[in-house]
């Protein structure tokens, strides 16, 4: 039993609250047969928005009830198209829509606010309402308690509605259990438009990464042996890489994924070249690639050394923008709706002392998938990141006790997330039908308090 | 003396420490007469930039050793000049000069790094380099301690060196203080280009806003009033303002800058009309607006009223949406070279518990600044924002001692900043020679841990 474990349960049995600990909540995740949506969806609308009559279908056609104004029943959930909102009257509706349904969201329950974005806003009021909506979805966030979570997708002009279903998908349901207080841009998705899985087909809802081959840097354990089986449990086919030395636990993924497993030193000079060789070769190409490998070399940057620096920029950087380069390439296995998946770091975004070389390899990802989104666009493909916050893991459980239960602490959920957390943000960005989300950063870090 | 005074008095004299209190470093403010730099600056780049040689004759000019290489000395800065770093060897370079350097900066010292934008970078790497500089500098700002701050300027590659002048005047000098962590962007400056104050002349050294006429909203107390004293310090003439019910405050404030009060309900439907005419009529116009009046209103959001929202939201936000269109209208008073600084804050960049009304209005203020920077520049005008983190006011002093200490305490320089830190920042964005930072948001926060 993880701490973390060890706490929800004192706090499920009363214990915690005696002892002056304060409750963890339990988070609702995805379990394969579980329903998307657990209970009704309040559905509505400030502005003249073109999403509230797509999200209602999209509910009803997941089993739920679509409640148009708070009553007395428990909320699964609550979205807000505030597309057309583009005066501060437009947004004082959108209180008197949210105050009364904030109330009735249940443990682990969903806000959903849907937004312009404001750099296309017709002016400076609709600019300002836009961005306004930031400061208020992280502010819910902030309030929800029993693990309900409170996210803003920022959806372009020119995204048509089943541009956001990936993301409905994923924010609605348990799946984000450990996503909270985030923006994410929608824009018009790129390459040939993706049908979204039929959903009287139950196969297809649970698989949605069926016949997908995807390769996993940094397989062999922590977050990345969480990834493989995730997207393995999603349908994909995986191909683990690690190191030669991490072997046993690569194999260990590839038997527990059914996949296969590839030793490969991705610092190599001829790594990416090896990789994308071995892609075609034995696997006729590849649909997601996920950057998880990474070290840290932590000291204080006076103390710093060129090894220390240079290994973790090297692993954590160099290396995902060689084999980026090469997925660009002329004759790239990438396969149509290739997606490709970085892992950035809290550190990246906030800075974090004794970690400057992993903060600066981190941030460096970010650039390096903002710069890269256009390029992958015009070959159909998408490349975003997540950026993780305080996760449970083998690394985090060797830190000292009370910086551990800080770091566990300073988020709205009041908890660590899991390595299945970061992995079902991966599943999301990695689905073909995600092709509306590029350049995106997307932390899973429980809202974490810290940031820039 | 306030608590914050108390606590360092307590450092100084090693009271804090036999109580098991953390140090609170003393942080250098500006006096009128003190030289902008207290000692020998490190001046370096790592690859092929533009700005070491401006930097060095700028230091060299206020009467400042140029040290290429870290020595044995106490440095008061160091600035590296990364603005042509591609590459991450040239990364790698830039921690072979920092790691040595940061030692030895002195108390209330700087760093400062110049970076590329990313956005205009010409590949994958150069843009992942220059987006590394930000987790590098906020990293840097969270290691170092007895005051000394660490900020990036990131400059466009068509904004000369001279754009860059003003703000190595505040981030190099006491102005800064408070400002820490930070990224701030400087592109190509608007309007006809400003000389730079002549050095040998210390009257316009000390006297940066000589000439120039300042309204200051919500000038009665707090960091209006601060705002006021330090604008006219710094040689503008006053124009307070603030509601009727403010009035003796407001005089006062008056009286201490030798300026003028208008009494003004910026809320009310005239009040941008009465505003303008009153600039125009009495004193020929206005170069620098100062939307700084603002109120809370807190309440969880499932409690909120609709007129706590709706009155944060009018005077946060509305107002300064509605005085701000007005300036851009024909026959505007606004002056070549004009300034307008908006008051955001921190909640409008992480939210709040409790505040979604405020938060909400302060995002706003961030959106609508953007909004309306690219139709000040075409006026040759700017707008900014300034985003307030933990200051030491009235208001802050009535809070719980608990949330108060913890609000004090949760940034880099581990203390609260004053109001004329704030003022300082807002002096800066002020004067005629910034023109080349337009649509900025800047934290006055001690780097805040709490960010989005």
């Amino acid at each position: 039993m993880s701490g973390n474990d060890l706490l929800a349960t004192l706090s499920n049995t009363g214990i915690a609250k005696q002892l002056g600990l304060p409750t963890v909540p339990a988070l609702r995740r995805h379990r394969p047969g579980d329903p998307l949506l657990a209970g009704p969806v309040l559905v509505a609308s400030a502005g003249d928005g073109r999403f509230a009559g797509p999200v209602a279908a999209f509910v009803r056609e997941h089993g739920q009830q679509v409640i148009a104004e708070a009553g007395e029943e428990k909320l699964h959930g609550v979205v807000v198209d505030l597309t057309g909102a583009r005066t501060l009257a437009d947004l004082a509706a959108a209180q008197q829509i949210l105050t009364p349904a904030v109330k009735r969201v249940g443990p682990s329950g969903r806000v959903l606010l849907i937004g312009a974005e404001p750099a296309e806003a017709p002016g400076a009021e609709a600019a300002a309402v836009a961005q306004a909506l930031d400061g208020l979805v992280r502010s819910i966030g902030k309030e929800l308690r029993f693990g309900a979570t409170a996210n803003l997708l920022v959806v372009a002009a020119g995204a048509p509605p089943a541009a956001v279903d990936s993301s409905l998908r994923f924010f609605l349901s348990a799946r984000s259990a450990y996503v909270d207080g985030q923006v994410v841009r929608v824009s018009e998705p790129v390459g040939t438009p993706q049908e979204p899985a039929e959903v009287d087909d139950p196969r297809a809802e649970e698989r949605p990464l069926a016949g997908r081959i995807a390769v996993v840097t940094g397989a062999a354990r922590g977050i990345g042996a969480a990834v493989a089986e995730t997207l393995a449990r999603d349908g994909a086919s995986i191909v683990a890489v690690d190191v030669p030395a991490a072997g046993e636990g690569l194999a260990r993924t590839a038997n527990r994924t059914g996949g296969t497993a590839l030793q490969l030193d991705i610092t190599a000079a001829d790594a990416a070249d090896r990789l994308l060789t071995h892609l075609t070769e034995r696997h006729g190409g590849v649909d997601l690639v996920v950057h998880n490998a990474g070290i840290t070399r932590d000291k204080l940057l006076a103390n710093m050394t060129a090894d220390r620096w240079d290994s973790v920029l090297a692993v954590n950087l160099g290396a995902q923008l060689a084999i980026n380069e090469a997925l660009l390439a002329a004759g790239s296995p990438l396969h149509d709706a290739g997606r490709v998946v970085c892992v950035s770091s809290q550190s990246g975004i906030a800075g974090n002392r004794g970690q400057t070389n992993y903060a600066a390899s981190k941030a460096g990802v970010i650039g390096m998938v903002r710069a890269f989104a256009p390029r992958f666009a015009e070959r159909g493909a998408t490349i975003n990141a997540v950026a993780p916050g305080f996760i449970e893991t083998e690394m985090t459980g060797k830190m000292p006790i009370g910086t551990r239960e800080a770091g566990r602490r300073v988020n709205s959920l009041k908890q660590g997330g899991l390595p299945v957390d970061v992995a079902e943000a991966i599943g999301w960005l990695g689905r073909a039908e995600s092709g509306g989300l590029n350049g995106q950063v997307v932390r899973v870090c429980g809202q974490s308090m810290l940031g820039a």
